[in-house]
């Protein structure tokens, strides 16, 4: 492993972890699950690694439901975005399974799978024509009737009208996700500066570094930007290599039982009214409720508006919901793209790779583009299925309309416009 | 006034409020409104206190709204209790001065009256029937017609049917009210101990003082019991004095403006759809919702059903609500009795004084408390209307059925049965 020497000094760049001023291999800017994950795999290949994050899983990712659901999330005209999902989602069981192991911490990963049910009559036609898609693309789901729905989640509301099951969507606990993928950084001896990441250092042709908000500068010959929606918001960048992230909010609310009693089995989301919910029980009595809409938004206020619509979806579908105790309002923002995909890979500034803009599918997406990076820092072949996450895409790198180009791969009837 | 003697030894009872080991002329159990009010007035009537509460203003009196609205407040056969909130009304603003000049905080006294406005066609139909009833009891309270209602307050929904307006109904900052009190308190020499009491001692004839929760006794010739909801649960009383108070859950919700603006320039108080709620405008753009249909319960877990009926409540007539942010939620338990009357007064324990009970008024009664309990601590007449909330009335020490008493002086609909 790069960077193991004992006897390390400030003029010995690329080695010595132990020596605040050495230069280490790659600097990765954010700590949320897809920094860490970054940091992480890449000690595990043999570089040395300093991780630069002014409040590390304080972001999107401690926010997140924790959602590995690629069949049920499945959007109209995202087929590219479902073969990456897919692909991410197929990577967790050897991550968790090797994050357990490396940390002895229990990351919640449950594979039971999910159920999606639907409201009211709209609701289930528009479940239908979601499941007649899926079945299309040739994805694992069945569908429910109503009375086969609640003898698998007996606390359903009777009103629902079915659902389809999708035994292969499963989920994780984001915060014990971040937290053992910082222990496990730490046990390979990532080096963590706790500062604001001011400005990426470059010539104009390849990265320097980085400076941060105390002024320190920090050099490495490569550098990831895994900072979230913070990551359009640094100085310095060209304006070809900058990545165009948006924040888009999420509001999410954990509830808890006041006598121990869970009321769902396993995941659920819903449709309701037109709109799409979700609800995650923890293994610890905690139940997230969160949507898939979102908004624009700067502001990681939580809205009473959004309290209030998230509250009356869940317990429209589980009426159970009314009793349980508010344990947390908490929103995220999320980094947005103008066509959906991340940004996953080398710029045209040399040693500048992109790791953000995964927009709902942070946690889910971690795995493979951790390997995509590593990929990447080491000069070797990144999975296919990340080609779609390219940052040097026509999609975003074009100025002009994007929503009418005949000539995108993506066709996302969600773009911005 | 007593207990000044700079020479206090602990061989000098009753005088001397630097030396631990002293006598106080009296305890009060309980640092809420009614506890701080009453040390507060029974130091300027020169007795020498000791408050004793594990965490001051912890309890209901951080949870309410601070309404002082016996008008829009007044409920069918409680005419007793409505002679008594309205003169409880009458002392605050003298209360409030004396407080603010004693102390230099502003408690966010607010006397613009209070607008209580009907949703649908039922709610409207219920607000004439009360407004009826409020002219046969003689009260200040106009109609106003819908528009009239939004031209007061032009957030209101264009939906609302109409509404009265109480010119004489006022707030506080029940947050503010207890820190000035706690600092007045402080400013006369009252001694606070901070830890639970556990028993009222006594020789079954006389109070003898109280024990504390690291084992300490306190002793004292008169002890005022002033623990809210706690009040019922403390060890060592007979049964014939022991305070008939039970745990009233009431939920509340703290909103924000993002940017500044406020919703209301005054309280408005809604029925919606039968059900009753408030939104009480502070002075720093902060808008408190609550109701007042309460639950039994003596858990003070915020529940997401509760959250979800304020909010539908406060959209409802308000509907710029939904863009606030929720800044806090928060449940108390509020004192209840069986008549819904307090318990102020001496009881049958010599010595043994009641200052409980106040359910859904401990704010606006605070003061006449006060009031109360120091003439019965002084020997002298406590006001007339305070006599309702005699500790010995029948209606709180009989063990039969309550509600069918005929004899009752309280023909309360609301009584627990």
């Amino acid at each position: 492993m790069m960077g193991d020497a004992a006897t390390a000094t400030s003029s010995a760049p690329h080695v010595g972890r132990a020596d605040a001023d050495r230069t280490p291999d790659v600097i990765v800017v954010g700590a949320g699950v897809i920094g860490l994950s970054t940091a992480w795999r890449a000690t595990l290949a043999g570089l040395d690694v300093t991780v630069i994050d002014p409040a590390p899983a304080s972001g999107a990712s401690g926010v997140a439901a924790g959602m590995l659901a690629p069949v049920t999330e499945v959007a109209y005209g995202e087929e590219s975005l479902l073969r990456l999902n897919i692909a991410g989602a197929r990577r967790w069981p050897d991550f968790t399974a090797e994050l357990e192991a490396a940390t002895g911490h229990d990351i919640g990963h449950q594979r039971d799978g999910t159920l999606l049910v639907a409201f009211d009559a709209d609701d289930h036609a528009a479940l239908r024509d979601l499941h007649g898609f899926q079945q299309h693309l040739g994805l694992e789901v069945d569908r429910r009737r109503s009375r086969e729905c609640r003898a698998q989640e007996p606390m359903l509301s009777p009103r629902i009208r079915g659902g389809v099951f999708a035994p292969g969507d499963h989920h994780v606990d984001p915060r014990r996700t971040t937290a053992a993928l910082a222990e496990a950084c730490r046990a390979r001896g990532v080096t963590t500066v706790a500062q604001p990441v001011e400005r990426i250092d470059h010539d104009g042709e390849r990265v320097l570094g980085v400076t941060t908000g105390d002024g320190a500068t920090h050099t490495a010959p490569r550098v990831v930007l895994a900072a979230g929606v913070a990551s359009g918001a640094l100085h310095g960048l060209p304006a070809s290599v900058a990545p165009p992230v948006r924040p888009v909010k999420g509001q999410i609310l954990r509830l808890r039982s006041r006598d121990g009693t869970r009321l769902l089995s396993g995941a659920v989301r819903g449709i309701v009214q037109g709109r799409s919910i979700y609800l995650v029980p923890r293994r610890d009595d905690e139940l997230v409720v969160g949507a898939t809409q979102e908004e624009l938004g700067h502001d990681r206020s939580v809205t009473a508006g959004g309290v209030r619509e998230l509250l009356d979806a869940a317990v429209a579908i589980v009426p159970g919901v009314d009793e349980l105790t508010l344990a947390e309002t908490a929103a995220g923002l999320r980094p947005g793209t103008p066509d959906n995909h991340p940004l996953v890979g080398a710029t045209d500034l040399d040693g500048l790779i992109l790791a953000t803009g995964h927009h709902r599918h942070g946690v889910l997406l971690a795995p493979i583009t951790a390997e995509a990076v590593v990929a990447c820092l080491l000069g070797e072949t990144p999975p296919a299925e990340i080609e779609v996450a390219d940052p040097r895409r026509s999609a975003v790198t074009d100025t002009g309309p994007r929503t009418s180009d005949p000539g995108r791969r993506v066709d996302d009837v969600r773009s911005a416009s």
